[in-house]
């Protein structure tokens, strides 16, 4: 496993292995990787001849007043966990890399960023497009694999991959949760321990909205209801939760097909999401 | 030559001719093809092992006023061309290719767009932006190759094919010129007899302007009024005549260092384009 900090040594690298014929599987993260990252990593190592995986606290993708700076980092433990999962290389560019002096490119992906944490985060998926972008462009991967987790950004992802025309195929893998069915997520750290007991409250609600649309419940205000009610009582704040399409992310007053059913919540100071889908 | 309508046709072409080591010079452009372009297919003819003409007539760049629909086309006339210059491919896609239904992508140079043409044709640049990171992505070549004429548009490419991590090069090549000064344009068939005949003004305009800088003149205000009167007279209304800094395309007060001296007017319904470059 090599450890590349230049955009420019990834390409040649990479480049390289391609010109005989490997393919590549490519992982973006912010690093302090849990289960969730993993699990994309080993479908990339079983899908793909080279893994790369890059870790890099994106600025742009955060607002001024989000946890970029508290952000955990621990590029020691992602470096020792990474090379467990055998990946190939960790592509680990420093800011200035990214981002140099007179930097001014802005990739945006319009309709599917409108809803759900597009709205209450502006400009947050405008950084992940636009690094995502950057990303794809270092390493011209066959694959990318991102986490149904953030089921939004996901979709942006999927989204400017083909309109791009990156040539990037990119695999949507299922949330990995804790036993008790909170999402993975780095994040979780933030949590002190009472938050972090009243934290599988989301997954739950999740579940029971589920259950209700399954039973041939079909009006999401009420499906949402019940969702608050259960959720309100443990949380600190809710920033929406919604019942939206799966393919344009509007909201769907009636549900007749496919549906991701979606929440973000805050617990003291921390911002949790997370998302079911489902066919009724 | 080979005319190729599919972007994955196209990238599996290149793909295999990279394989073999051979390197890829990128000419884009929007057909109707004049001396110009045949200069940028010239100098990447001389300096890559395989050059690709696109040829794309792009709406996303038109703002709903433009000429869009009149932009002249003619693609035999075109292929004849890049078959004399001895072009190993165009690229020629259908808009459905580029701009599938559901397309929702759009890529942003911030700040090179603020001044010039910018400020009169909003999106204009947004588009240029979008389509070019597109046809970088499917030839993915070593060198792209594009006229000073279009000095904004220039660095725009020069910039978002740095800041995106594209790895392609942007070669700017010198404007091409009619015998009377008149920059090549696919715009100047739109031209009546008697328009045609007072466009060169424009280039005798600048001329002054380049003689009065290097005379000493420094005040760009002075320099503009003169460059003003002069094509008063001939064209039919101004959309700015500017004097620029070569790096940020801000307007400058005192000349100081190298500086962009440019200019839009309108010829009846047509726009025309021209700029020099001036070290004082």
């Amino acid at each position: 496993m090599k450890t590349i900090n230049s955009a420019s040594s990834m390409v040649r690298e990479l480049a390289r292995l391609k010109k005989k014929g490997a393919t590549v599987g490519f992982v973006p993260t912010m690093g302090f990787l849990h289960e969730g990252h993993l699990s994309l990593i080993r479908r990339a190592r079983k899908d793909t001849d080279i893994v790369v995986v890059s870790i890099f606290v994106n600025p742009v993708q955060f607002g001024p007043r989000e946890d970029y700076r508290r952000y955990p980092r621990d590029m020691r433990r992602d470096e020792r966990m990474c090379l467990r999962e055998k990946v190939d290389y960790i592509f680990y560019p420093g800011l200035k890399q990214m981002y140099p002096e007179g930097y001014s490119t802005y990739v945006e992906v319009q309709g599917l960023t409108r809803n759900l944490c597009g709205k209450f985060r502006p400009g947050h998926f405008r950084g992940v497009a636009t690094v995502v972008t950057k990303l794809l462009n270092i390493t011209r991967p066959d694959r990318v694999y991102v986490g149904q987790k953030d089921a939004q950004q996901a979709m942006v992802i999927k989204r400017l991959a083909a309109d791009l025309d990156t040539g990037a195929r990119v695999v949507i893998v299922p949330t990995v949760r804790e036993r008790d069915g909170l999402a993975m997520s780095s994040r979780n750290v933030y949590l002190s321990s009472v938050e972090r007991s009243l934290a599988p409250t989301i997954y739950r609600a999740l579940q029971e909205a589920r259950l209700l649309i399954k039973s041939g419940n079909r009006d999401s205000r009420r499906i949402i209801s019940g969702i608050r009610r259960r959720i309100a009582g443990a949380a600190d704040g809710i920033d929406y939760i919604s019942i939206v399409d799966t393919e344009y992310l509007v909201d769907v007053k009636r549900i007749k097909g496919e549906v991701l059913v979606a929440v973000a919540v805050r617990f003291g100071k921390t911002r949790l999401i997370d998302n079911i889908i489902v066919r009724p």
